[in-house]
């Protein structure tokens, strides 16, 4: 298959009709038209092949993720998802997986009504970015530093469960179906688009859980120039990490492991009450789990208030 | 170096002040205004080493590059460059590398006032994504397919330099200054974004010239659904490659080779002499190279009117 037929594939899967894409594939650049008062949130994010996820994912996994991850983006400013750009750099050019690929992105595409727009096709080690454009009414996107010491700390759904389904895909025992739960959470994490929406202008700062809750909640804290103390105990837990996991271990999954892709926000008292019932209606709830405070950093304590420690904050490449 | 001191040594190399710049590098997302009665101009560029460019190439030619191939799709729109997304994938975290790559991206993005406004720095094997959008007043767009027959068809500047620079790279033979010549235009392109500015609302249909000529006047012709005669006789010509090639050689890398990003541009009679007076005073001069012609296909002709036989047409991957 021709890059040129390659095109054709992935325009034909992922190619939306929307009145706001003037020019579409096929030009040196697509035209776009931005709705008036409104900002436009642009984000990027690569995966690589064995580095973001296992070199034995599924095309189609792959393909949901690349745009996932790039969504939850979108989610944490509050911006409504409108355009992407794809580059796709493959070792060969293979149909099946292209097709396998462009499947699984753009079944998350349509959710959100969302168009690709354009994109780049090469040869090379397998390595996907994508960029996302969405649309904020005017300064209105939430951003990491508006954090103010009092406020309460926020996630949206469970914590872990990625990292849970990371560490038994490396393990040597047979799939259960539990670990199926988790592993799905990995591939196929859901953006929170929905909440983000819901969260604008009523949330004090946000963030998404990428790198893991202590390093991204650790952002919000460097941005707003407060500190956070967090309840270990209170975190948000799916039954399947909780069942595959012993305490500790689970607790480290919660704090420190990565591609959660849920919102870690924080509000006022006074909103919290409020807005915990329009994000449960939302269709994805969120839990308490700590406060804002004056000193620096992310200060983690269990239920009884004593200090926990903690073996390793978040992802880092190149760490 | 971590990932984070990574993404600073790239915010103080490429962050500039841009007034429609909300939010710039360091949050989950930029934020970002476009101006009233324009639409956005968006292209994706991926470069993969040891496709794209020679394993042995200079960091900051690389940098340079890597903005310069997407800037020359803005160019070929019309559009004012803006802001650009870098996705950086490195094999390791050294710093006088992303200093040197930063030097020849910013030397680039700081002649447009172009910002950078986020990314993302993943390890793996070394390619480079950028993203960048550029505006243009409403409906103003250079498109390829308003090409007419009776157009002229035009070129910016010379064709064939980049890849005779190329092909001496390959060559064992000493560097000699005219070599070195070619090279840097293989290494360090000039995006034509004052001459796509003179163009619009004036050419008829306009490409840049990336994968080589004859591929990319196709694509004008197969979007504008006409066809074109060229003389390879007219084809302008740098006196560096004239001295460094044989006529046949100098041919095919003039009608195939890539990487020139010149503008290769369709225009009436009409129109034609006064953009060609415009084109100079901005800085870069076009030449009349052919015309557009019914019958669909790219057709090569000598100065007598003979037909030329074409070796290879142009870049393809996965061909």
């Amino acid at each position: 298959m021709s890059e040129f037929d390659l095109i054709d594939v992935i325009r034909k899967h992922c190619a939306i009709a929307r009145d706001d894409v003037r020019v579409g594939i096929g030009d040196d650049a697509a035209v776009l038209a931005v709705p008036a008062h409104h900002q436009l949130a642009v984000s990027t994010d690569t995966l690589v092949s064995g580095v973001h996820f296992p070199e034995a994912t599924e095309a189609a996994d792959i393909g949901w993720k690349s745009l996932a991850v790039n969504l939850s983006d979108l989610a944490a400013m509050g911006a409504t998802p409108a355009w992407a750009t794809l580059a796709l750099t493959l070792p060969s050019s293979d149909r099946a997986w292209v097709e396998n690929f462009c499947g699984g992105f753009a079944s998350l595409a349509r959710e959100f009504k969302l168009a690709l727009v354009g994109g780049d096709t090469t040869q090379g080690p397998l390595t996907i970015t994508v960029t996302v454009h969405g649309f904020v009414p005017n300064d209105m996107a939430l951003l990491r530093n508006g954090a103010r010491v009092g406020d309460f700390v926020f996630v949206t759904g469970t914590l872990g469960d990625a990292a849970g389904g990371l560490r038994l895909m490396g393990s040597d025992e047979p799939r259960t179906d539990l670990a199926q739960e988790l592993v799905q959470r990995l591939n196929r994490p859901t953006p929170r688009v929905a909440q983000g929406l819901v969260l604008r202008g009523r949330a004090r700062s946000c963030i998404d859980v990428s790198d893991g809750l202590l390093a991204d909640l650790g952002h919000i804290c460097t941005a707003s120039g407060v500190g956070a103390e967090i309840d270990v105990d209170a975190l948000p837990m799916s039954s399947t990490l909780s069942a595959g996991f012993s305490r500790d271990d689970r607790r480290n999954l919660q704090l420190s492991g990565g591609d959660d892709y849920e919102l870690c926000f924080t509000a006022s008292d006074d909103a919290a009450t409020e807005l915990l019932g329009d994000l449960a209606r939302s269709g994805c709830g969120a839990t308490r789990i700590g406060r804002i405070i004056e000193e620096s950093g992310v200060r983690v304590v269990d239920a009884a208030g004593n200090a926990v420690a903690v073996a390793r904050r978040g992802w880092e490449h190149f760490a």
